[in-house]
Parts: structure tokens; sequence; C-alpha cells
């Protein structure tokens, strides 16, 4: 089975962030011929379904620069150097909710877009939470909100594109599909 | 309602490539502080459910640099300048797989990493597809094959990781939620 791998010839390093890296690889295609492909570098991200005992979904709620919207969102966050993706999952979930949990089933991974960049967020599902005694401090150059929505609510943020991105949106399907909430 | 908004004090472009640019925005936050945020530029994307009339998913299978991997995605591309999704969206379908279709639905759209990039996807569905008489030619340093997958083959590569990355997983995800297949 062909699997049409791109050999890089030769890699430009064009900026060094606190978020991404970008660089442009050289690459030679299948058939012989050299083309570039653009490729943001991202450290990979985590993604938490937490589910309270009156099964509302806890959601944040902040400002994206990138889509210059406020989107609702899982907590979720960029993985750390050497950490796991399930403490970094614990992590942004205290960081961002103020809960923790000792129970964090995994639901999946996927690239978030491979045509330009290597990020690969991990999502999580959790019901058993617990309320952090003292909370945990986060970026502190994130400001956000917590919400707690039934799964109609959020199918209705869906709707209304108030939650609008990949890993949200699959959330909401697959709590759907579930068929337990 | 408090949206958080963040104020753009300046912008400075990094870099504009074919696929992306990249910029590093000097935005003032909530709490009068300023901070920076890396943001790449996309123009949107769109990406087609395509269902054949035995019930089999069409995908295409290319080698991601970015990921240094081969997946098995929807079929799916950027929009061109001016060009409207839709009409994205059917051509992609042309170029990636030899079918076309008068009946295109939409089935939901989501940015696919809002923390770094303001790329926005639309996915489509049909079950309606016409072979094309004449293969469309499609950009000149794609590489890809056809597969065609039952439901339950499609779930079996999300199970191994074949399929793996946000649209193509949703679309599984959604089409096992309709129940149709």
């Amino acid at each position: 089975m062909n699997n049409f791998e791109e050999k890089t010839i030769n890699t430009k390093k064009i900026f060094e962030g606190k978020m991404i890296d970008l660089q442009v690889d050289e690459v030679s295609l299948p058939n012989g011929e050299v083309s570039q492909r653009e490729i943001v570098k991202h450290p990979g991200a985590v993604a938490v379904i937490a589910i309270t005992k009156d099964n509302k979904i806890v959601l944040v709620k902040q400002y994206r620069k990138p889509t210059e919207k406020t989107l609702v969102e899982l907590p979720a966050g960029k993985i750390d150097q050497n950490e796991q993706p399930l403490a970094a999952a614990i992590r942004e979930l205290e960081e961002e909710t103020g809960y923790t949990t000792k129970e964090l089933n995994f639901v999946t991974s996927f690239y978030t877009s491979p045509g330009f960049a290597n990020e690969l967020i991990y999502i999580y599902i959790t019901d058993t939470l617990e309320k952090l005694e003292t909370p945990v401090q986060g970026d502190d150059d994130e400001f956000i909100e917590i919400l707690e929505l039934s799964l109609d609510e959020a199918k209705q943020y869906v709707e209304e594109e108030k939650i609008h991105d990949a890993k949200t949106n699959y959330a909401i399907l697959y709590l759907h599909a579930l068929g337990r909430m």
C-alpha cells in the first residue's frame, strides 16, 4: 500500500512562539518533484468532557482572538513539556473549572488540522467531579467564565454557533450519540 | 454578558505563505494588561461526507507532512478567494474523488483550532453521487488514493487511528449517530 511519503530535503524555521512554531519544509514528492509544506508545530492539546452530578456539561467561555469571537468550549489547553496527556487534562480541568476528578476516561484523539499543523488533541470524559477546596491558578492572560449546560442547551449553543469548534462540536455529538443524558 | 474581547493594539506580520499566513497581535486584555497572540490566518476549508449508492463512504488517503503520517480523510480542501463554501465543496469532491453531485446538504461548521488559527471548516453531506465522465485536475502536488468504506470499516479505521483528524472523526460519529447506514 502506497503511503505517498514526502521526504524532507530542507527545513527553514520561520518563527518560534509561546504557543506555536512555524517552519517551511522543502519536500520531495512521490513523483520526484519538489514542493514546499508550511507547517505549524504545536505541542498537542487536551480537552475534558466534564459532567456534573446533575447531568450538566461544564464549559468555558472565552474570547478567541484568532476567530475574533467569544466561544463556549470544553475546558482544554496545551500539553506542557514532558507532561502526559492525562495529567495535562486533569491540570486544565482544575485550572479552568475549579473541579477535579480521580477518574478520567479516554474518548478519542485527532489532529485538528493536518493540512498545516501537527496539533493532536486528546479528549477525555468524566462524570465523577469534585469541587477543589482551593482554586488552582491558571494562565494569567486567560479570562474565562464557567457555564454548566444541559445537553439540550448545549445543542442549542451549537445551533447558534456559540459552541463552534472541533473538539466541542465533537463532544456534544458524542454525548448525543451516547444517549445517556 | 461579558465577552472578554481583546482589542488589537498592533499587528506584526511574520509570514505570508501559499496556504497560511502568520501574524502576532499585541492585544489589550480585559484587565488592561497587554499580551501577545500568535495567529495563523487560513482562508477556511470545506469537507464532504459522500455516500455511494451501495452505502459506502468515499474517503481519500494522503500523506500529511505536518503529522508525518498517511491519513484517511473526507475529501476536503481550502476555499479559494471569493469562492462560496458550497461551490468549494463541490469542486473538492470533483477534484479528489471523480464524483460530483447536484445536492449537497450542510451538516455543520466549526473552527478547527481557535486557540491559534482562524480556520473555519464547513462540512456537507450527499448521497446522490454521479461519476464524472471527464476527471477534473486537482492540485499538482497532491497524491491521493480513493477508498470507499462501509461505516463499520470506517469505525475500525478510527479505532486504528488511520482516520485521525477532526473533520473525519466528526463525520464517522455523525453517520453513527444518524443510524442510517
